[in-house]
């Protein structure tokens, strides 16, 4: 019912289009471009011919095909002159990457982060001296297109605000426009929830590719939900959606960080596993492998609260699974490691608690990113500008700056 | 990057864009369907001149509008020629109606079904009876466009088989299919999870209207969800999305008819409300009532199962508010009478558990639809066809049965 796009506003969703599958695939024909976008050659040849120009693409001849006939192009995203800068504040560390169009790391970098509250500004300056780092490392013809950040905790993404942070003691701190203001790119930081992100970098590059219905768990001191539901981040009224690290698995239960009890993350996230294994590490990655490890060694009390924190990851992931009827649910951050070790528990709770018509096709996963979900999340988030209008996005040198 | 629609394609939307409009909002008029849509008068008189013609819609003048100049005809749907059929297979009744185009309900008839289990066979020809008799009742020249059913259980919607329905004790039953060969109209029978349903009714004409994120809780003798995410009703990977009564609310709680212990629904539906009344009535609406009258004539053992039931039902609201970030949560069926009499405890639990950020926007409200969310989405269903393509469905005459 709306009036028809210009010729220009379909010419940029066509470059928009064609950078977005060179971005997820890496490399592509122009013949096979054509036949996904339902576009002729010679408006495909037209296309790249700007995005070439514009640094975003190279063309090449394939190898060998062994078919006769002149070969078709193939269209490759420039991770040598376009890239994103990806950063990641955990409960524990603070993580940079640089990542080149077409979703390659190009560089990384990690710093741990002492446990408790901590001031925004020394966070703010923390990031942005690690990505400075990062620019000026690149090529002096390369262009840094973008900046995102996964943030553990609430964000309003319109503006980067942090509503809550509950493991930096965080609330409604105007991080996004104090990161824009330090870095001083020319260019907005976008600012996501860490779990979120995830999902989506899961969704884009891990094992959720293709699937319209996921749901990502992020581990660390608490625990984090990104939720795919009919191909679309799970959003909400206010952008706050998959909060369920604050389910009530156990009613009376433990206390957490948010003023309740029972909730899922002070039950089966870190810090539940520690208590658990009546040990007083901080919390984070090196405490988990300890008890971890220490029950495969075959200690009891480790085995034993490995056992218990499976159980309520369980009832977790049972009520999940049958409000949401997910295809996949994917365990990231430290929940890898709990749900590995753990497993047994998580899975008898889902048969015992999900409904047979919802829990007969789900599959429980592990993050196929490693440690940096939340990480290629963020750099996800901050191609977005250049995958949506990919000659306009303001994109200077590096060299400019120097 | 799809190839254009074709005008034949386009008259169809455009048809069906403006049948839509006038089926939810009754009476419109064609300067108000112009702007709406972004078409001009003329194309807007093409339109309902073709929907006139196939006896969709009718014409008239306005009412006197005070305004100078020829008035705009105001199209109206014809609910006196286009009708469907809505049924309703609760866990203690079966209802149907008979709705007409634009949502009036034009008849409604309802009988008490006995508990436990029930053989399909009995419900379907009990079902086809009631709608054979609605059907009897039209004028001959009306034309029945649908048959729609929501039922108390998890329903695949393609074919409309009951996977499970735990309080008539189906599994896998081929629902939908044998009631459209037991009705043998010319029309498939649609079939859709209640709450689901009570969720769109709610969206279309409750209190949901003009939201994109919701979430209606039905209760009957279980408790099913219908949740709105983005504007649409959340399905999942099989169509069985939303089965929130059978999250785990407390662990080793009351037993539940699905096997597990503390779902939702045993702790805070009609059968925890009876058994922490210590009470032994059959569960219904009676039952509900009853509890909820001694309760305010001052009985304390019917307050205290109230606040017991409302401290569960809090629990799951607060999750589910914590995931889902709505900005309206609905109760219905005979929840709406078990949260108006235990609204204190429910609220207060979501001020403990929900988060700041979420809990501040969120509506908690009562069914605008009364008992019937549940049949209108039923109805609504029923519509789908005639609303996605006007002219096509096929549309007999009552007569042409007789």
């Amino acid at each position: 019912m709306r009036a028809a796009p210009s010729p220009e506003e379909i010419r940029t969703r066509n470059l928009a289009a064609l950078l977005r599958h060179v971005h997820r695939d890496g490399a592509v024909s122009r013949a096979a471009l054509a036949e996904r976008m339902g576009l002729n050659r010679s408006t495909i040849l037209a296309l790249t011919t700007d995005l070439a120009a514009a640094g975003l693409v190279s063309e090449e001849l394939p190898g060998q095909t062994g078919r006769a006939g002149r070969p078709s192009l193939v269209v490759r995203p420039r991770a040598d002159r376009v890239y994103v800068v990806a950063l990641d504040v955990g409960a524990d560390r603070l993580a940079a990457a640089r990542v080149g169009l077409g979703g390659s790391v190009l560089e990384r970098t990690e710093t741990a982060r002492p446990g408790g509250a901590f001031d925004p500004d020394e966070v703010i300056a923390a990031l942005a001296a690690m990505a400075r780092a990062m620019i000026a490392t690149a090529a002096p013809d390369a262009r840094c297109v973008g900046v995102g950040v996964a943030f553990c905790g609430m964000v309003r993404e319109e503006d980067g605000v942090v509503r809550y942070g509950p493991n930096l003691g965080w609330v409604d701190v105007a991080f996004g426009a104090e990161l824009t203001r330090e870095l001083d790119l020319g260019l907005r930081v976008a600012v996501g929830n860490n779990a979120n992100l995830g999902a989506l970098a899961e969704r884009e590059r891990g094992v959720c590719v293709g699937l319209a219905n996921s749901i990502y768990l992020h581990g660390d001191v608490g625990i984090g939900g990104g939720i795919i539901v009919n191909g679309e981040l799970l959003g909400g009224d206010g952008g706050y959606g998959g909060e369920v690290g604050h389910m009530i698995v156990n009613p009376g239960g433990r206390p957490c960080a948010c003023g309740s009890r029972g909730c899922l993350e002070a039950e089966a996230g870190e810090l539940g596993l520690i208590a658990a294994a009546g040990r007083s590490d901080p919390p984070g990655q090196a405490a988990v492998d300890a008890i971890v490890e220490a029950a495969a060694r075959g200690d009891t009390t480790a085995r034993d609260a490995l056992r218990q924190v499976g159980e309520w990851l369980g009832y977790g992931v049972a009520n999940l699974v049958n409000v949401f009827n997910p295809s996949v649910v994917v365990f990231g951050g430290v929940l890898r490691e709990i749900y590995l070790a753990s497993a047994a528990q998580v899975r008898s709770r889902l048969a015992v608690n999900g409904l047979q018509a919802v829990r007969e096709r789900v599959r429980l996963r592990t993050s196929a990113l490693g440690g940096d979900a939340t990480l290629i999340g963020a750099a996800e988030l901050a191609f977005t500008d250049v995958l949506t209008d990919p000659l306009q996005t303001p994109a200077r040198p590096s060299a400019a700056r120097a």
